[in-house]
């Protein structure tokens, strides 16, 4: 069939791309063993990973595992930080939290927060966070330190576990500025190129494309936000049969960040 | 099955989203049949539209069916759009086009024009585009005038023809500030709610939560690219099994578009 021929000559496989969603039967606690939790929830499911999967994560219970979580009543707030809190309406313990998560404040007005977090992001609050937290009016959790780092070990824990090949993106909830609503953007990449680059490549007419970087990794992790939700337990979801660029580079997450000599916001 | 239970309880289905992609196997042309021909391409990939699928088009099918075309050799540039054009090394023309397609400029810098089009939408260039098209150094495809109503009246087609209700987003590719990399959002939506609002709900421990409003319709036209590509004549992708808020309200769009005075960045 001509269809066929055709996707197959363009590298689109004309195959589908499968969301497949993995619930968690219990809430991650500090130094949880998550592989092995995540592992026996893909099993639970009656899935089985299979090479070039996927495994999108929310960051929450990744950060959860790694002890990420701050008791706010062990905090003594600077007087920046409460002078902040007082001009905002804000908890000046959580301030002191922000700013400890922070290079830098980029935006403080009208209550909202948004710095350049130590990992680079540009965000609100530094992706600190009090919900689907235990105890969430006294614990905060943080984002992870190291996402790509977590996201590699996941993926090797994997290729020794079960012998498959995957990639891993850990994931956040992003606003964005000009549009309304937030959406899932990868925070740790592992075993995918997290751009896909159309430099130099032609249109079908012959002429060089105007669009040539897609941030396939934020595209990966909004997908997966269709299936996880925000108050259910999927925080893990499969991405099946999207052909990607695998890699074994680390920092794969810089290649993301917009040098901040090269935004045009800031 | 506990956690089979426990997906329905909360609303995840715990089934699995597809993201099937459409070839179309002609480009369009202008006053193209557009809904016709992909109709035709569902069917000869041996597809069939059900209930709540979510049909997202690429939108420059739709700016080619729409004869949004301009040529350039019919254009006589301002003496502003001139002015900019040599301050920035561009073509005159295509400044012109895209000053008519603002209705300001947000930033101009290293050759990168970023304006708010006439729709409210803050991108580059103001998605005046030349890859993709027939003679695309001569001619530029601008964004549709008005997406949402060309989703509405692709979405009242298909329910005449098939009998099925299902949703249209219109997609473009745009850049974000803070992060590099391009990613598909939508310009144009109906039948669906293009956002999804947590307000006032609570996280799994009864606590408020932080993250109120997803961006579903970009999340979903982020998905669709993955099945897209770029250089690929794959301008049509079903979204199937995701569990949506439907809707019959027009100017869905407005919704993800944030207000000049809410917006920390202008």
């Amino acid at each position: 069939m001509v269809l066929d021929r055709y996707a197959k000559r363009k590298n689109t496989t004309g195959k589908k791309i499968e969301i497949i969603p993995i619930p968690l039967i219990k809430d991650i606690k500090p130094h949880d063993p998550l592989n092995v939790l995540v592992f026996k929830a893909i099993k639970a499911s009656r899935k089985k990973l299979v090479d070039n999967d996927i495994l999108v994560i929310a960051h929450k219970i990744i950060s959860k595992a790694e002890g990420r979580i701050v008791n706010l009543r062990d905090l003594e707030p600077s007087s920046r930080s409460n002078k902040i809190a007082e001009a905002n309406g804000k908890d000046a313990r959580m301030i002191e939290i922000i700013l400890n998560e922070s290079k830098e404040i980029i935006r403080l007005s009208n209550g909202i927060i948004i710095t350049e977090t130590r990992h680079g992001f540009i965000c609100a609050n530094a992706g600190v966070d009090q919900s689907n937290v235990e105890d969430g009016y006294n614990n905060a959790l943080l984002l992870p330190i190291d996402a790509d780092r977590s996201a590699m070990k996941i993926r090797q824990f994997f290729k020794k576990r079960t012998g498959k090949k995957i990639a891993v993106i850990i994931t956040d909830t992003f606003g964005r500025p000009f549009r309304e609503g937030q959406t899932n953007v990868a925070i740790g990449v592992a075993g995918i190129e997290a751009i896909k680059s159309y430099i130099g490549l032609a249109d079908m007419y012959g002429k060089q494309l105007r669009v040539t970087k897609i941030a396939v990794a934020d595209e990966i992790a909004s997908a997966a936000e269709l299936a996880m939700g925000k108050s259910a337990r999927v925080p893990t979801v499969i991405i099946r049969g999207y052909n990607y660029q695998s890699t074994e580079k680390k920092s794969q997450i810089s290649k993301l960040i917009r040098p901040k000599t090269q935004d045009l916001f800031r």
